[in-house]
C-alpha cells in the first residue's frame, strides 16, 4: 500500500514520507526473496487484468492529466507523450503479460564448478532488492517499470512526473490490486506521491536503503540523479549514433541502411544522426545516392565541403552538428580518410550507444568492431536494430550507454545481481 | 610516462594535474584496445622481470617510507603494511606472472544467438577503459591493481597513500619499464604523484574520462569516495560474517567450521565474527563445546544472557557487538529459536560479504541460501572460501559487497564490461 502523501509538503515531512517508501520497499523486497518465478507470474497476469479493467478509472485520471497539461500550455510533444487511450492501453496490459510469459532470470546459475576440496560452488542470479525508477511524461513507463522490477524479484519505488500523476496514480492502484489478488505484498510497487521535487533528492542519498537507481528522460534529469546519487545508477544517455560507410560497399546496400538508420523512425535513440563517407566511396558517387535518396524523405543533409563538393544541396554543418542528436529529419554528413579517422570521429562525438559499418572488407568490419568503444556496434545492418525486443531479451527499462553492470538493453536479467553459493561438507581453508 | 608532480600543488595546479592523467590514461586505452592477449600477457611478464630487476630501488625507497613512517608515529600494523622484504617481492612479481598466466578475459562472448533475419549477434567482453584504484599502506596494491587493470586491456590511475608514495614510485617505474620494453603506452599505468587530499576530488568528478573507481581501504576513504564520486564506485566494503549453526548439525563439523571462520586468520574480512546457535543446538551443547575450543584459542567470546547460560565465562554483549566487524580474536554470540530469526539477525546486521550455515537438515540449507542476501553463502563450509583465488577465478582486486557490476571476488573479468556485435549482410528494420 503506498503511504499517504503529505497535504502540505515541508522538507522534513518529504523526508519522512521517502524514508517510509524505503522502508516499506525493503520490507516488500525481503517478502517478494521468498516469492517463486510463478507466484511474481501470477501476480503480472492480476495486474495485466486490473489494468484492463480500470480502463474507465484510468482514462479518467488522464484526461484530469491532459486538461491541466492544455491549461499549463504543455508542448504537443509532451502532450502526445502523456495521452493515453484504448491501444496504449492495450499495448501496457499486452507488454506486462509478455513480461510474464519471459523465463525467469531469478535462480538463473551463471557459472559454477566443484573446486578441487569438493565445494560445490555457483554463481546464480538473485533479486537486487529496491529499485528507484525515477522518469518523464509516460505513464505506460509506470506499468513496464513495475513489471520488470517484479519479473526480476525486486521492489520498485515509481517517481513520475508531476503531469502524469493522475494517470500514474490509477495506473498503480490497478498494480497495487493485482499484487493484492495475488497475494504479493503491495508496498513491492509504490508510487511517490508528492511531486516536490525535494523528495529525488531525499531519495538519492538512501543507499542503504535502495540498491539501484534509474533514470529516464531527457538530459536534465539525467545531470541531476548522477550529481546527487549517492545509489548506483544506469542510465539510458543519449544516442548519437552514426553509420560509417567504407571504401568498399555495395551501394544499394549502403542507401538501404542509411535510410532506415536515419529516417524510419527519427525520434528515437538508435536511429543514425551523422553518416560517415570514406572518401573513395564519396568519390564513386554513394554518398551523392545516400543523401539524394535522403532529401528525397525530407532530411535536411548537413555537411562539410567535402560533401557539398559531392551533394551541392547539403547546408553547412559546424562542429556542434557532430555533437549533436537530432531525433529528427535532419543529418550530419562527412567525408573521412579512412576507417581509422571514422572510429577516432565516432569514439570522439558519440554517445557510444551504436555505431554501424557498411563493407564488403571482411578485415575493415572485424577491425571497426575492435576500434569503437561503443554499446552496440553493426556490421552491415542497421542500428535500429538495437533493441532488447530485436535482440530477442524480451522487454527492456531502456538501453545503458554507461559501462559498469549492463550496457547496451537493459532486461530483466540486468535488475538481478548474482550471489555465490558454496555447498561443502565440512570443509575448512588450511 | 607519469606527468611530473606540481612542486608546490595549488588547487588549479592540482587539477591541471589530474586532467592530464586522465587525458593520457585515456589515450593509453585506446592504445590498448588495439593491443592483443598476448601483447598484454608479455607486458606482464616484462613488468614482473623489471621488479625482480629493480629490486635494490625498490627496497630503497621503501626504508625511506618506513624511516618516515618511524619519525611520524606510524602505527605497527600500518607500519608492517608497508614495509617491503624480499619474501613480498617475491609474491608481487609471482602474483603478476599468475595474472599472465590467466585466460583473457577480453573478447569472451558471454552469449549470442542468430536473430530470425539472419543477423548473427553476439555480447563479448571488452576493456571497460580507464580505471581510477585509490588505496591506502600496501605497496603491493600498486603491482597487483596495475597487473588486472592491464589483463583486462584497461588504463589504470593508481593513488596510492602518501605514507607509501617513495615504494610506490618505485614500484611504477619498474611497471613503466616493462611496458616501454613491450611496446605498451607507458600511460597505461600511471602514479598520481601528488599526495594532496584535493586530487581525490578532482579525479572523482571526471566521470567522462574515468569510466570506475574501485577504493581500497578503511571505511573513511570508501565513504569520502562514494560522497564524492560522480564515477561508478565498485567498492570492498567491511566483512561482518556470520556462522549459524542450526537445530540439527554435526557438532564437530560445527566445532572445525566456526572455528576456522574465526580464529584460522582473525584480521581478514571472510573472517567470521558473530556466531548464532539455534535453541537446540545451544541446549544440545553445540555452543558450548564451539566456544570453549575458541577460548582455548584466545578468543574472547561475548554473548547474551542465554549464552552465559551455557557458557558462564562469555562477557556481555551489547547490540554494538553484532555490528562490529573485530578483525581480531573476539567473537559475538548470540542464540535463536529459529533459521528465520537467523537470517533476521543477518540481513540486519550482515555487511553483506559472508554467511555460513552448519546444518545437516537438508531443506534448512536451501531455505537459509534464500533467506540470506549476501554475495556469499556457505553450506557446511567455512566463510574463509568467499576468495577469488579459493574459487578459481585467478588473483581478485578485492571483494565487492556492492551488488552492482560485481559481487564477490572481483577478478578480471569483472574489469571489462560488454560490447554487443551483430553482423548482417543488409538488414534494415521493418
Amino acid at each position: 500500500m503506498t503511504p499517504t502523501a503529505p497535504t502540505s509538503p515541508d522538507a522534513d515531512e518529504i523526508a519522512a514520507h521517502c524514508g517510509r517508501l524505503a522502508d516499506r520497499a525493503v520490507g516488500a523486497s525481503r517478502a517478494l526473496a521468498g516469492a517463486s518465478g510463478a507466484d511474481r507470474d501470477r501476480a503480472l497476469l492480476a495486474i495485466a487484468d486490473a489494468l484492463d479493467a480500470g480502463r474507465p478509472a484510468i482514462l479518467d485520471a488522464n484526461a484530469e492529466d491532459l486538461a491541466a497539461a492544455a491549461s499549463a500550455g504543455l508542448s504537443d510533444a509532451m502532450t502526445d507523450r502523456l495521452r493515453l487511450d484504448d491501444a496504449r492501453l492495450d499495448g501496457m496490459a499486452q507488454a506486462v503479460r509478455g513480461i510474464a510469459r519471459q523465463p525467469d532470470p531469478v535462480g538463473t546459475v551463471v557459472e559454477g564448478r566443484t573446486l578441487p576440496n569438493g565445494i560445490a560452488l555457483e554463481k546464480r542470479r538473485v533479486p537486487i532488492g529496491v529499485v528507484l525508477i525515477i522518469y518523464e511524461s509516460r505513464p505506460n513507463v509506470t506499468s513496464d517499470a513495475a513489471a520488470l522490477c517484479l519479473k526480476a524479484g525486486n521492489a520498485v519505488i515509481l517517481r513520475g512526473g508531476k503531469e502524469a500523476l493522475h494517470s500514474n496514480r490509477a495506473i498503480a492502484a490497478c498494480i497495487a490490486a493485482g499484487l493484492a489478488q495475488s497475494g504479493l505484498d503491495t508496498d513491492a510497487v509504490q508510487l511517490v506521491e508528492t511531486t516536490d521535487r525535494g523528495a529525488i533528492g531525499e531519495l538519492l542519498k538512501m543507499e542503504g536503503r535502495i540498491d539501484l537507481c534509474i533514470p529516464r528522460g531527457g538530459p536534465g534529469l539525467i545531470r541531476t540523479v548522477v550529481e546527487q546519487s549517492r545509489i548506483p545508477v544506469l542510465k539510458h544517455d543519449a544516442g548519437n549514433c552514426h553509420v560509417y560507410v567504407d571504401a568498399r560497399c555495395d551501394p544499394a546496400m549502403a542507401e538501404a541502411i542509411c535510410v532506415n538508420a536515419k529516417a524510419s523512425r527519427p525520434g528515437v535513440c538508435n536511429a543514425a544522426e551523422t553518416l560517415l563517407f570514406h572518401a573513395d566511396a564519396a568519390e564513386a558517387g554513394v554518398l551523392r545516392r545516400v543523401c539524394t535518396a535522403l532529401a528525397g524523405l525530407g532530411v535536411e543533409v548537413r555537411g562539410d565541403a567535402r560533401v557539398q563538393a559531392e551533394f551541392p544541396a547539403a547546408t553547412t554543418a559546424t562542429a556542434d552538428d557532430w555533437a549533436t542528436e537530432y531525433l529528427d529529419l535532419t543529418v550530419a554528413v562527412r567525408v573521412v580518410d579512412s576507417l581509422e579517422q571514422a572510429a577516432q570521429h565516432i569514439n570522439h562525438y558519440s554517445s557510444r550507444h551504436t555505431e554501424a559499418i557498411i563493407t564488403d572488407d571482411y578485415a575493415a568490419a572485424e577491425r571497426f568492431t575492435r576500434l569503437i568503444g561503443s554499446a552496440n556496434v553493426m556490421i552491415n545492418c542497421s542500428t535500429r536494430f538495437a533493441d532488447g525486443g530485436e535482440y530477442g531479451l524480451g522487454a527492456e527499462i531502456g538501453i545503458s550507454t554507461d559501462k559498469l553492470h549492463a550496457r547496451g538493453p537493459v532486461g530483466a536479467a540486468d535488475l538481478t545481481t548474482t550471489q555465490w553459493v558454496a555447498r561443502g561438507s565440512g570443509q575448512t581453508r588450511p
